[in-house]
């Protein structure tokens, strides 16, 4: 972990001369590792610590914001991402900036900053306004983080029944604990597998064009000791051929009340080849990524990206520059190729006309964690 | 096109500062150019000239071989690659040899390094002993161009009734006149098509881990002014599904008796999907791919290279650099999955077991050529 000016934190348990040596053991078949994914965002009293996403796998750097400028740029720089990690911390945000600010415009001014960090992030302007609303905010922006490791800590027990004790399972994009500062959705269930004594062994997609699999997901397998293998998206098929794939387990965007998924691009091709191995195709969402207001998947826009991402990665350039690129970013799931979603109140199989409006039933997670 | 120490050759109809302008209009649909992709491979006389491969799709630099050094060297850094192309230019160099070395020592010495200089190329070895065998070295050499060209060309005109008049194809890995030295094969019938007057729109898979979509076969529809458009191969799911794709039309690397096909990894996904979306499978390869000697695809041993290729991305490294990888170059598409094979000498469809055996009986093209 490296120093950085604007004040490191230095776990004791790792060290980046180990770190290689470490995730040499890992890949070689599951060892238990002593390091660990430091937590996507915390709160330390006087600043919110985050990991900048942007240095992994390379670097693993946690930094402190505390002004107002630096709460926004961690957003807008996307050193933070993943909707409801972008939430966490926006909520720690306005409760560390309520404690050091007096002035009301002042304080007005600068929740307006982090706010606007990122337009369309739904989750953070929902976190933002529960806390500013709420009498202690910090209390509050500490009850959204524990409901939501709350959450993924459900989801991931639901899902045990559904990864056996030397499963291999495949899975697609990022959905650790990174991305939602809890325990993670899919790869938490999985997570969860590995701590409970099972051997799970994760074929990791690298999710082309902007390489969520290969970087990020990769990265928490190796320190979680848990064994991985990464794959280009192209070769999921031969893996579902050969390498006896009990299972493929990945995330969600958004679910219609029908159970069409929308999920990374990439998400349906691999649905599709599970289908034909028969091998069961299962998706961790939490209740708030159902909408249940959406009657099928054809009404979900999908948002078409910049054609520079396909042409290339990082500094690379591999296509002729002006090439022309179609590049959605998401695609659609229909229902009839997932075999359950795997949610906080446990796992949803079809006929999902009745299991979906059902999951709309439930209580809400802060009633549950009050109530409890 | 740049000019080379070794001697550039200056194409009158290119120029480096048009090319962008003019790649743009090919992408706005289709706009014939009067650039084309130079000869993979040609004869000058006192140098075999070859595309080096390396430096495309950023620049076209067309390189002179004379010596056995930069034949041997062209072969060995893959700046000729493609095994068709590797065998057409081991013939012409080994000609070339013959022009310039009486003393039969050094002769021999200087068609070893050639021949030498990619020890798993079998078209390369099987060129350069026909060469050697025969009376007249350079008339052979340019028979075994002429048979490569007329067994493309004969391919892309027995294609011609697969690919209607505004087909939308999808395409894989890269198949065309920069691999065989000839038209190329699934390649050379889409250019066919667009030449006879059909207006094919391609939508082109990059073709992870090394990108021969991205690089080469957009490049060259690019320049051929083929409405191009590249995707990230886990989007050809919803390309087939929102994109109204006609037929998908592939290369081969090894076809069995029973028409199992081994190609570029991510191949055998891509028939999955088509069958799925219930769109023609085809592969386009000549006689001399097949091997009728191999009863099905179960036998044919998958290549596995280095994790380093998924890890990165050219000089971009991705993930963890100890990462572990399954990194197949090829996967096996079972016969059921192939609506037919185009050849040389026509269309071959189900039953496998009658019409791939049929195949063999034909007569070679250098005899079909002779007899013509």
């Amino acid at each position: 972990m490296r120093d950085q000016h604007n004040g490191a934190v230095q776990t004791p348990r790792r060290s980046a001369g180990l770190l290689p040596h470490v995730l040499y053991r890992a890949r070689a078949g599951g060892v238990r590792l002593t390091v660990q994914t430091p937590e996507a965002v915390r709160w330390a009293g006087d600043a919110v610590e985050y990991v900048d996403q942007r240095s992994l796998p390379h670097e693993t750097i946690v930094r402190r914001a505390v002004s107002p400028e630096e709460l926004e740029d961690a957003i807008r720089t996307l050193a933070v991402r993943g909707a409801p990690c972008i939430g966490v911390f926006g909520a720690y945000g306005v409760a560390l900036l309520r404690s050091q600010i007096t002035d009301e415009a002042t304080f007005r001014a600068a929740v307006a900053r982090v706010r606007e960090a990122r337009p369309t992030a739904v989750n953070l302007r929902w976190a933002i306004e529960r806390v500013l609303s709420a009498n202690d905010m910090l209390a509050e922006a500490q009850a959204i983080h524990a409901e939501q490791r709350e959450t993924d800590r459900r989801i991931a027990e639901a899902a045990a029944e559904l990864i056996g004790r030397d499963a291999t399972i495949y899975t697609h994009c990022h959905t650790g604990s990174l991305a939602t500062a809890g325990g993670g959705t899919a790869l938490g269930a999985i997570f969860f597998a590995a701590r409970a004594g099972k051997r799970p062994r994760v074929f990791v997609g690298e999710t082309r064009p902007l390489l969520q699999g290969a970087r990020l997901t990769y990265y928490e397998l190796a320190q979680e000791g848990v064994d991985a293998t990464l794959v280009v998206d192209s070769a999921a098929a031969i893996s579902m051929q050969r390498k006896e794939i009990d299972l493929v387990i990945v995330g969600a965007d958004r679910i219609a009340r029908n159970g069409d998924t929308a999920n990374k691009i990439g998400t349906y091709g691999l649905a599709i080849l599970a289908a034909h191995h028969r091998i069961p195709f299962y998706v961790a969402a939490p209740r708030s990524t159902f909408d249940f207001d959406l009657a099928t998947g054809r009404d979900i826009p999908i948002e078409e990206r910049s054609a520079d991402e396909v042409g290339g990665f990082g500094e690379t350039r591999t296509a002729l520059p002006c090439a022309d690129a179609y590049n959605p970013a998401f695609d659609v799931t229909p229902n009839h190729l997932i075999t359950a979603f795997v949610t906080e109140y446990g796992v949803l199989r079809p006929p999902y006309g009745e299991s979906v409006p059902d999951l709309q039933l439930r209580p809400n997670m802060s009633a549950l964690l009050s109530s409890g």
